[in-house]
């Protein structure tokens, strides 16, 4: 079976258990946590120790698949266990789109079907990262400075990520890319892991403060900026991690080009547009200090009352266009429904 | 000797002795500083124990005012100990104001003419501070939504501050106002500062960080943004805090009025514009991580590369106006330069 020896950058399964890599301890440490209840895995979600919109409905899926494989869960306890994971977090459609691709499979053909469907998302996302990655790197030019925000790499999804996979993909062409890591304030995902992915793969970077980048714009030090999203709306808004609009509008004020990379798993075709798409809301505490592997801080006044959204949407007007697995739409009526 | 009782937000002379409050303890600890040499001076700006484009002026005019006062020091000694401080940091241009003055006083009157012109500066920028505020306040509405970036309150000046002495004098005057208080990366002046003094005044206030003002400008939620500057040149254009020309692209996109609030100390006439204003370059290491009274944290990888301006420049064009001690001016050409 399968299912039983996937691994990724963040996900690993050995012998029928499954592994998640700590995301809040990296850069400091690499330690890999083991799921074993559905209770869990929603803690896991929620304290963003996986995160990354393809990769929680990857995890989710390939969790209730082994479950699914151990045949000790029957179809109620599988159905609820889905019902559970749909609502761990509200605003990345991959998680719903991947969970109620498993209900079908389950009412289709029962826990076998919950397993097999479980696999085939893992190696689609694998496969329609490796897609998007080849027509992103199309986009980027040799000497390129891009800048991008939060992580959508290989820890934010099964494969080689979206925007940051595009990025990586044109480094292994050997085009010379520099890479502008904003640091993606609260959680500091663009400091934390895209630096420590770059790293890793060799590829030049500079981190700077989220509020830097139109210092840089306006010095004409930014070519181009890649995003991921959370879901798409048909008519191409977007939701991405806060922060990702203001990037938005800079580029139009400066004539920047602004892509955005998703998988057809992130387009919710039952959302007409970006002010339909449900908006998280976080806890103050990660604006008012921050808590790592490294210890934590607190910088603002206890009772500081404060404004923490994980996401905004950014309208499709300011998008140059959408790289997709099904290759670059720069209008949404290009978006394409059917499966891989 | 007037200057022997000086007392500000964050500077206080007792018995000819001067304290600066450590401002990277704020808000977790107040502490007072004694500066016994001009070397601990040069070091506690640099380290932004003192920080404020008005207030390191003020400081270092009376740490130099009081060490003539107490004629142990020739004049010699009195002029290097200018030329020292004067390059203390490069951007903000009240220090080498100050500095000029106090050396012309030197010149003319010794001594003597350096601590009656030191004490002469506290006060004019008390005076200075209270006029921005009034013309500034007269810009609030009552129920506005005003946000400010970095710190330019009690802490920042030897008065009542620029850009925050105008939200405070509008406060002050019954209008209702909302205050979004960016959390300025990578320092967290608006976090740590702005929010203790807005705390302090009953000001009702909500923490963001810096990536959600467009988020927050999208829905409409922004009236009017208000900051200070570090420099101004004589064409309108000025540096400040790292993030402001950000802030005032996303104004120009929305719509929203951008307000500059400094006083005539903050105008340099022999700067053309803002091309020629000197940027300061910071340490890595406040983008790495965070220091302050509650710990250290370090969440990028160690061998992390940084961009770390500690200024922008934002051109004249995206100006709505500048709020100055002499009035609001709409246009570089209203720029007074005579003395108070």
């Amino acid at each position: 079976m399968k299912l039983k020896a996937l691994e990724s950058r963040a996900l690993r399964v050995d012998d029928g258990r499954m592994f998640l890599l700590d995301q809040t301890a990296l850069p400091g440490r690499e330690e890999w946590l083991e799921v074993s209840t559905t209770e869990r895995l929603v803690d896991l979600i929620q304290g963003l120790h996986v995160r990354g919109a393809p990769l929680i409905g990857v995890a989710a899926a390939v969790f209730v698949g082994l479950k699914a494989a151990r045949s000790d869960s029957d179809a109620a306890t599988l159905a609820r266990d889905l019902d559970i994971l749909r609502a761990a977090r509200p605003t990345a459609v991959n998680l719903m789109n991947a969970v109620d691709r498993l209900r079908v499979a389950l009412d289709e053909d029962g826990a076998r079907g919950v397993s097999a469907m479980a696999a085939h998302l893992f190696d689609e996302d694998v496969a329609l990262c490796a897609r998007m990655a080849e027509a992103g790197a199309g986009l980027i030019e040799d000497g390129d400075h891009v800048l991008t925000h939060c992580n959508t790499g290989g820890l934010a999804t099964a494969g080689v990520g979206t925007a940051l996979g595009a990025i990586l993909a044109a480094h292994a062409q050997g085009k010379r890319v520099h890479v502008w890591v904003d640091e993606t304030r609260p959680l500091l995902q663009g400091a934390r892991l895209t630096a420590w992915e770059l790293a890793r793969a060799g590829v030049s970077y500079t981190l700077i403060c989220d509020n830097m980048a139109g210092t840089l714009m306006s010095a004409g030090r930014v070519d181009r900026v890649f995003v991921g999203a959370d879901r798409i709306a048909i008519n191409g808004d977007f939701a991405n991690k806060v922060g990702t609009y203001g990037l938005a509008v800079l580029c139009r004020f400066h004539s920047v080009p602004f892509f955005v990379v998703a998988p057809r798993t992130t387009i919710d075709f039952a959302c007409a547009h970006g002010a339909e798409i449900p908006i998280e809301a976080r806890a103050a505490r990660e604006v008012t200090g921050f808590s790592g592997s490294s210890g934590a801080v607190t910088w603002a006044p206890a009772e500081a009352q404060v404004f923490n959204p994980a996401f905004d949407v950014t309208p499709a007007s300011l998008v140059s266009a959408w790289v997709l697995d099904s290759g670059v739409a720069t209008k949404p009526e290009q978006f394409v429904r059917e499966e891989a």
